[in-house]
């Protein structure tokens, strides 16, 4: 099933998307169907969560590692997670302008999961029960500020550097998904989930012994081969498979 | 002025804190007073913030910078800033159980502000209004996981890692505040916010480029000189001058 979120005159509200394009309106990401339906149409989509946090792996694919100049022999013993806040969410089909401050502004598309029951300490076997669904990412990063940064604060977690959407999947199987990014069209990135280091049940298992999850926290999984900058005018789409397509447009400097 | 934020009852409240302890109850953390009234014991304190994020600033005072051997002989050209969620709040006189995952625990004594209006690109001479107040913050770390790890997740952003209070003091100059920490009664931090390298409204002028504070959001702005480890069953009590003591129980092993 896809749930989605988005605003239809002046309100904001969470549905079901079905066949059709046919929004059943529902209380919360979570909630009963209320009776109202709506089309697709009349609805302008907003990041399908409301997170507390934003948690990131770095260097979860090893093709990654290695055009990053990263790597050095090691394979990561353990997730690298890093941060953003809740003002990083940008709409799915939205623009973000090109910061003024960095001259190497680059895509990453991910597979992004979605918590659904508050989680800590997880289990391999409890894991995925503990999520609401599954979308596209796209973790945007001021290349050149992650080095010289003392932490990827403004390289990572700045205002709109997280596009999410459209939906919510919440039947998937996370094992084995095309994740793939396109610029202007052209394939730029395009792998598989079972290529990652750490795979989603690692990474929510060790997230959670040391932060608690909670209701609507978006974790993302890294982003595979294939990083590179954006300029103005660019359009950028993440698609997972069975999910669906996340676009995003980068609009002028400011 | 004082403002606290506890429960008592059942409920959460926010209040005015006068003179003879009593909480004039107000609607929310800037909201009006309802009427009611309430003895402070009445009260059981908690972080007096309820935040989108916690923006920490690192490396904000030289001699600090000298004790962990990260003086490399360049003072830094910019704040370090990095970021805890809000599952990392601990409540006035709170108890955070000792990590079994580190073994190297440490308190940092830290001027925290909390933000009352919506901010982005503050300019200097317009930051300070956009404070609710300020508070003590005690930024733990886990000591042994900041260099191993890719950035500064678990050590510093794990479950209760920032213990906050006791109250927001609304009327205060922070230019020139003396902070200090003691452990079980020994003075182990003593500085002044004068020795900042970047003072508060350099950090607000610097966050608020790259993102938007929202009303509750809080902001640590370093430690000075004099970090150590803790141990199960110590006592931390972090004071800022003009605001009042931040009190912190370590607990066994976790």
């Amino acid at each position: 099933m896809r749930i989605v979120r988005g605003h239809s005159e002046g309100r904001i509200v969470w549905g079901h998307l079905e066949q059709g394009d046919t929004v059943h309106v529902i209380s919360g990401m979570l909630g009963e169907r209320t009776g109202e339906t709506l089309p697709l149409s009349a609805l302008s989509l907003l990041a399908p969560a409301e997170p507390s946090k934003i948690v990131c792996v770095g260097r979860n694919y090893l093709d990654h590692i290695k055009e990053l100049g990263n790597d050095k022999g090691d394979l990561p013993t353990e997730p690298g997670i890093f941060l953003k806040g809740p003002n990083a969410l940008t709409e799915p089909g939205g623009t973000v302008a090109y910061p003024a401050w960095t001259e190497n502004f680059h895509y990453e598309g991910e597979l992004a999961l979605v918590i659904g029951a508050r989680a800590s300490n997880l289990t391999p076997e409890n894991a995925l029960l503990h999520l609401a669904g599954y979308t596209c990412a796209n973790d945007l990063t001021a290349r050149d500020k992650q080095k010289p940064d003392l932490q990827w604060f403004r390289a990572k977690a700045a205002d709109r550097f997280c596009p999410l959407g459209p939906w919510l999947e919440t039947e998937l199987n996370p094992a084995d998904l095309k994740v793939q990014t396109r610029l202007n069209g052209k394939v730029v990135q395009d792998s598989r989930t079972a290529n990652m280091i750490f795979p989603v049940i690692d990474i929510l298992v060790y997230v959670s012994r040391y932060v608690t999850l909670e209701v609507g926290d978006v974790v993302l999984t890294g982003t595979p081969e294939g990083v590179g900058p954006m300029q103005p005018g660019d359009a950028v789409e993440v698609e997972v498979e069975g999910v669906g397509v996340l676009k995003t447009v980068i609009g002028a400097v400011r």
